[in-house]
């Protein structure tokens, strides 16, 4: 089987059947196919498209080309979730703890941020001495006993993914809803979970802006799942405003100990608890909605998913006084406040420019080999739909160089609108992909 | 301006501006672009297409990428002609010789065979002694002395195409009429011409199988041309069956000295008088079709194109007797008669697998670095539209390794149809593209 016959079948808008895919990805992976065939094979992907059984095959094939867990050993369900991801997007370190505290096992390998979004392992590194780079034993000894770890991908895992996507990066074979979905997806099944739940962003400050893309790109994610025998469901969730208030390392780590002490913001919190309840039911920890909800809640409201946040920073190496001191987290010197030139309803904080904002500060990284500063960052004192006088704060700005300050302050400028009239109230879960 | 932004436009179906394409062609001249890079914008070439515009860009950036050849101070037009390939396509060797013979300056630069097709270069080489390798400057000398020298490309021309071609040769990214015309049209404009006549062959034995891709590529050659200020004409050729009655590199020398000398097959004749003819109108060396084609017939039935021909072989170091003896040439030690298998008309005998045939025998090449051998090869005994008996010959095989005769002998079962009634007469030149 020459490479130079599987890509011309591609391009010219056949379906490779598994055995070609295979070729591809071991090609790929053990360099045996030159960087110029795969890109060769990747462009015409891009533009040919796959169908759900070569996206399915191609998952299961960058799994094969590492390790997978086999957790079968610990008792209990394991589900993990993964969001495509956002701004102020810190779901993960709210509902792991509520569904390890519900009885699951949420063995969470997460990511960086890159550009405007977020990262995980970003997040939780601004808890001094947390450590996201467990070794998979590390990871299965923490998962034993606490019920949940949240690392860094392994280099054990899916390696072809880390060949393809550097190639992906530097050829313009990124968008590509087949490339995208076996991508993430070789990760999570390489995981050995039972159960996934996807939280596919959708809106201005997401990859994916409009709706009929984020429900392509979850159909895709939830038909890979299934065809590898992993249970999986995708939330559709709305991203054009950043969600909950706090956009920033440390902002958002004290932002999700507030919300699992039952205080955080109302749109963070049904986003967290509606994520968790279909981990429990797909994990079987539940039989209806109601009582995955209702577990959920418990969890939270008795603050036991508070205790289990501690026990994983405390497993993993962090300081876990930060639970009941978040001023132990790092903060930034100098504060801002972006203010309303008018009165009226804010109608718009668009996600993607407050993200880049927060990200000029040093907040983000714009290449994988930036330092962050977990400090900086932005907190939101309105959202949109709220009412503002001329003068009122809009967003605090947290930062350490002034020099920096006057680029984040024009990019909220122009994420923030004014108008007269309040906008029409947006959802907040879109849909549900089954 | 970052590749990876030019392949993401040109993957979405924009068209490059010339900056682009020009910093396209000199990335993967000077290898700044890594080759995968290369890769993927051939591939979305392949699948997104180029306009006109594009493509003269494309191809004057692939010329620039070496020598252009100033040919100002030789007096006289200065005319090639260049096949799309055939099976048993020699009219270079007659029609070169007839047109200097007309005063016409005949620069040509040829290329080797490879697959079915055959290389006029394998064809001279056939000759002992000729020199087919000569530098720019022999070229030149050559050019003064006789008006028509016949060589290779040389490293000093479009070193672009050499990159490019040996890229899509191993990534299926060579099926682009965008790609190969300006891969064929850069090494012509590079010879400092003023007219170009194409030979566009359409047909099984030909790359371009119908009538419509062989006039799309025809017109993109022409507009190439034009847009580069050379006057481009393109007569679209029947090639289902072989032209002429030899097939393999000495026998071809054979048939091209019988042509010379006015004994030639008549589809052979037809189409180098016709080339001819539309390179001395080109030049300017005819008022009319009429005067071009009379002046042409004058050189053939006159004997100045053979004797033409003898200073060519001259002039570049072959054995000149050959002209009048052709059993100098190398000659196969073996020969076989391929038979009618029943009684009725030849309706079909099939340049690809006549070609292929011939080509298991030693006489064409699978891969560059194969050796050919000169000698072997075959003579059509009938053409399409002759009657046979059953037992009559069809085609004669010169062949040196018993071996491979088996899997010849059955290529040209496959070749070749008898039918109860002759076929349709078969146009020879199909239509003009000017």
């Amino acid at each position: 089987m020459r490479a130079v016959d599987i890509i011309r079948k591609k391009r010219d808008g056949h379906t490779l059947d598994q055995t070609e895919i295979e070729a591809f990805v071991t090609g790929a992976t053990l360099r045996s196919w030159p960087d110029y065939q795969v890109s060769a094979l990747l462009m015409a992907i891009v533009l040919r498209g796959m169908t759900p059984e070569e996206t399915a095959w191609l998952t299961g094939a960058m799994v094969r080309s590492g390790v997978r867990l086999d957790l079968a050993d610990l008792p209990g369900a394991k589900v993990d979730k993964h969001s495509t991801g956002g701004v102020g997007d810190k779901t993960s370190l709210i509902l792991a703890p509520l569904a390890a505290a519900c009885g699951l096992i949420v063995p969470m390998m997460s990511g960086r941020g890159l550009g405007h979004t977020g990262g995980t392992l970003d997040k939780l590194e601004s808890i001094p001495g947390f450590r996201v780079g467990l070794t998979l034993e590390e990871f299965r000894v923490a998962l034993r006993r606490v019920g949940c770890a949240l690392i860094g991908q392994t280099a054990e895992i899916a390696p072809a993914d880390k060949v393809l996507y550097a190639l992906r990066d530097v050829t313009a074979t990124v968008e590509s809803i087949a490339l995208i979905s076996a991508s993430i997806m070789s990760k999570k099944l390489a995981e050995g979970i039972d159960a996934l739940v996807m939280d596919v962003k959708c809106g201005r400050g997401a990859f994916m802006k409009n709706r009929t893309d984020a429900r392509r790109l979850a159909e895709s994610l939830v038909a890979i799942g299934r065809a590898n025998g992993v249970r999986t469901e995708a939330l559709l969730s709305a991203m054009d405003a950043p969600l909950g208030r706090a956009v920033g390392n440390a902002l958002e780590v004290t932002e999700c100990l507030e919300t699992l002490r039952g205080h955080g913001p109302s749109d963070l919190e049904t986003l967290s608890v509606a994520l968790a309840a279909r981990m429990l039911r797909l994990g079987g920890a539940a039989q209806t909605d109601a009582e995955a909800e209702g577990k959920v809640r418990a969890a939270l409201t008795s603050g036991r998913g508070l205790e289990k946040f501690r026990e994983i920073i405390s497993q993993q190496g962090g300081d876990a006084r930060v639970v009941d001191d978040p001023r132990r987290l790092p903060s930034a010197p100098e504060r801002t406040v972006f203010t309303a030139s008018r009165s009226g309803y804010v109608s718009r904080l668009d996600a993607e420019l407050v993200g880049r904002a927060t990200m000029v500060l040093g907040a983000g990284r714009d290449r994988v080999e930036d330092v962050i500063d977990p400090a900086v960052g932005a907190m939101l004192l309105a959202k949109p739909g709220d009412a503002v006088r001329a003068g009122d704060g809009i967003v605090e700005l947290h930062y350490r160089d002034p020099s920096r300050l006057a680029t984040a302050l024009e990019l909220l400028s122009q994420a923030c609108t004014i108008a007269d009239e309040p906008p029409a109230a947006a959802e907040l879960i879109l849909e549900t992909i089954r």
